[in-house]
């Protein structure tokens, strides 16, 4: 149950914590209070004299949803600010593979509009023999890379015991799609501060993401974006994975954190990457996240999925344009008029 | 096998038609040469001499090819050319309900720019209880409406007995998502020259879709039209269907047909409809058909995912303001450059 | 709404019928009246002293529902009793392929145990360009075989056009996954009195099979025998579709037709139809519906899931004991209790 | 590249190993040598001399493969051999709910024929907000309870900073669905000695759960048991998951490690989980692990899925007798020959 207090009664917040807090989990967001597993009947007369209104079939992942916190949030990190009316486009090699490298990467991803570069120093492989990333030397180089463009850090963190250390380095973790619920990990980023790109797992279904997104805000952190990179589905001769474009408007519904979309891994071929960022971007996401390569057939990692620096930069010149319109307000015409 | 025939080769056409006509299917299209069965060693020397290139791998699909026909194929109506760079807008009714009710929806419809009005009058509802359309009487009603305002008439052929009928009334057949493998009611529109608009079945693969459409085009009816209208995933909780917008420019890759998108069909909520609508203009959909209603809450049949009039004008400003940011040639602008 | 009368009140039914038919669906069975669109409240007070229960939320295939029709159906033909305590072997060749081959596979498939000889003579093949079948000679040759052999036929029914025709050789209709809604197929079988085998199709959720098949039941006739044989799924690297053997207690839960179980066309590998054959017998499906044949390699149509003769009597033996096993009722043993 | 020396060339294999292990993987089992990255070209005469078989198209997952490793694994517990010709009963509570009800619950599983006792401390729950398990002192009333009946322990490890703790108490490591690619995790419990029980993530294919195992023989530990679970598909209205039983065939073929059977987990409802166990012993699942509750309405977690002791019982005494069936011999009787 969430209620919200009648204006000028936020006084009465303290009390009805001190009550509930030792059995049920409290939750207070400005003039709204959740209470798990209570209902009206619990509240006693005075309680019920200072609210306004009452919500029930409240979700589990109560301080993710809009019921608890209807004001979008804003990610804030040095160079971006993530949700709202902002559009944030990142981009980055999949992998970091040199210091050179990624140096020049960062200068491709800032020329399209990027603030912040991704890439990946710990890579989640399917087999245990293909490349893991460069580890620590990596975070470094990236960082570097993002410092001399003035861009912020997106990097995987992918082991619990790592986070302090990638921490250092970066503005934004990346939780995977292979991640998104591994519970203890959650939990790690979650006492931290620094924001969160929490990846939809292959087959999570919308709830399924709430509720791995209240992991981390169960922990204290509310720096959290959400991520639509594609789901898994009966056919994927042609494209990698399916893009769920229909999550990030019904995402955006039910929470608060900005929702952003990659559509690299969902496409998995270059030639499918573009009209599917610019889906995403007509679709009404916050941002897009994107992988970038000079030399995609000889990247370390998917490279087949990989835009070169031209077709970003055409890419995100039209995503931005289709951002535009869908923001601008619409001309009724008075011909159309009935 | 498809042969590219050397310029000034053409009048070999015949003679290898004939040879091969009677044991494999032969298709011609300008100077290709599709057989089926056949390989460079059942060629002679002298076919072999005129000889552009040749292509293996052909799928069996290959009317609907692109290496077998590489320009995009334009359907014409009588009011709108269908591919191309043309971009149509198809809406109406999900059913005609009566003759002054699809009248209104279809001055609603030209109104955002439509100049195809759709509607049903026989229904394939999942339950044999459920309104099955007005049938031959909505067939004339539609007919009325679209008339009145120079739009061409799309409407659903369920049954391979009325395709003659319905032929009578409608501009573009369509067929419907569940009868997408109904061989019987393809191989019927095939032998008509009315254009046909397939709708992709629940869990048809992108293979399975040309491979339908070839059903029609075995028939003699090249006039074909791919819709994209979501899938069936594991999560359909807050949409009905999941777009598979990454379909669209497969297809366009695969097959030389024009591909729309049902944003209606997938959304299944009206709030979730114009986000969809504008990711596949964004995505490069040749035309969107949409479902409208003035009245959702008393629509005959599928209330919940029609657009009310200003909400579907409102998207068609936005879709066709997207479709030329797509199709307008990228300024590149100096500074980007690196 | 069901209303279950009192004993001794059968005389009431035409009574309400009658009242209520012209403006509602009305079925009877035994003491049990279904009556759509009408809570209690519509009843007369007359009327509610007959009643012994009333039965809410119906589902909308109503005719096929346990909670309309109790008891099992059991769907009797010359040769075969499918459903209640019986288990069906039904086996056959992928498609007729000539006199002398059915007629030998009819011998094999009656070795087995088999009471119904399955064979395609109208084929549905993904490809306009495939083999479609023998048509009106396949079925002669197919209904000489099972006479030979005193078994019933079984074969599929594609085209609404055919259903008479086909009628005059078969006992059982099949309905292909491919049109299982196909309402007008559905719609013409179910004005016949011949029982029909309605395949799931390939993305059909449990209440789309109950609704295909109260087409069926709608137009009269209520021999329906519903078959499981595989979805689509995320994975069919190594099988052709995933057998949900959880369809089938499922189904009989919600269902009084017979449910019986297609382990070919799910595993598409001859190698892992067997275990799936067993895991249907195990599962209580109560009957198998197998492809065989003895010379897969040289198979018209889909050879790669043909049992040859040995491996099918071995799988029947094995099927026919797992079945005695799980029909046996389980001996108590005095040290397993606690 | 998988190469088979020739009986009596075993000593070969040292020089072979020391010649490509700094660059390349290299595995050894028996007489057969897996290289990876490497063709027949770079071997040397003298090594082509010893050779008796080379298998190409070797899947990334070597170490489980059955081209490298074409016997079974049998996994040897204190008193447990799963794998081969054993069939192993696991059973228990879901949660380990308090020392006393533990207890009671080990008596059930013996008296079923068990011979693993399951039960989870650390709970992988969607919520934060969901009972997380009582933790460490779970494990211990979860071993003494084992003890007592002479069983050894299942149980999850969610945790990589937990897998020595747990291992204190275990026979047997369970990974969850939600971490079966969680590659940290792999790797820890890959670094011991004890069995891993792997289950397949709701999405994972068929290539994925090897990959993953895989993860953990290449730490070092082979004692890999892979757990079919049931998949994620377009319907769970009915049922929680869709049991892929086909997987299990599919599985057996492709590698040497055991493959078990959940129903609990697939079937989601009581009523459900006896025919989808039966379908695991028919389909030839080395052994089931299922849930079991005395009271299942009050259970801690799950209990819409667990059996009641007699359910249990019942469920084991037909798998055993299912087992039988399909591990003895076909007695061909002669009247079945053609």
């Amino acid at each position: 149950m969430i209620i919200v207090l009648k204006d000028g009664h936020e006084n009465i917040i303290d009390e009805i914590k001190s009550r509930f807090t030792e059995t049920n989990e409290v939750f207070v967001h400005n003039n709204r209070v959740a209470i798990q597993g209570v209902s009206e009947d619990d509240l006693n007369a005075e309680e019920k004299n200072t609210i306004d209104l009452i919500i029930d079939n409240v979700p589990a992942a109560v301080q993710g949803s809009r019921l608890f916190h209807p004001e979008d949030t804003i990610v804030t990190t040095p160079h971006s600010q993530i949700g709202g009316d902002n559009f944030t486009m990142m981009a980055g090699p999949c992998s970091v593979e040199s210091a050179e490298h990624v140096m020049k990467m960062a200068k491709v991803a800032k020329s399209g509009g990027a603030t912040v570069l991704r890439g990946g120093a710990f890579k989640p492989r399917t087999s245990p023999y293909s490349f893991q990333g460069l580890g620590e030397d990596g975070l470094k180089f990236l960082r570097a890379a993002a410092d001399a463009y003035d861009m912020d850090v997106l990097t995987e963190v992918m082991d619990q015991d790592h986070v302090a250390m990638v921490e250092q380095y970066t503005d934004i973790f990346q939780i995977g799609a292979r991640n998104m619920q591994n519970f203890s990990l959650l939990k790690a980023v979650g006492k931290t501060q620094t924001p969160v790109m929490l990846k939809r797992g292959m087959s999570a279904t919308i709830d399924d993401i709430l509720n791995a997104a209240e992991y981390i805000a169960a922990g204290g952190n509310h720096n959290i974006i959400i991520t639509e990179r594609g789901i898994r589905t009966f056919d994927n001769k042609y494209t990698r994975n399916t893009l769920d474009v229909g999550a990030v408007p019904v995402l955006q519904k039910l929470t608060h954190y900005p929702v952003i979309l990659d559509p690299s891994h969902a496409a998995g071929h270059t030639e499918f990457v573009t009209p599917e960022a610019l889906a995403g971007a007509a679709v009404g996401a916050s941002g897009l996240v994107v992988e970038i390569h000079d030399d995609p057939a000889h990247a370390f990692s998917d490279g087949a999925q990989a835009l070169k620096p031209d077709e970003y930069r055409a890419m995100a010149q039209q995503a931005f344009a289709i951002r535009q319109v869908i923001t601008t307000p619409i001309q009724e015409k008075s011909e159309v008029k009935l």
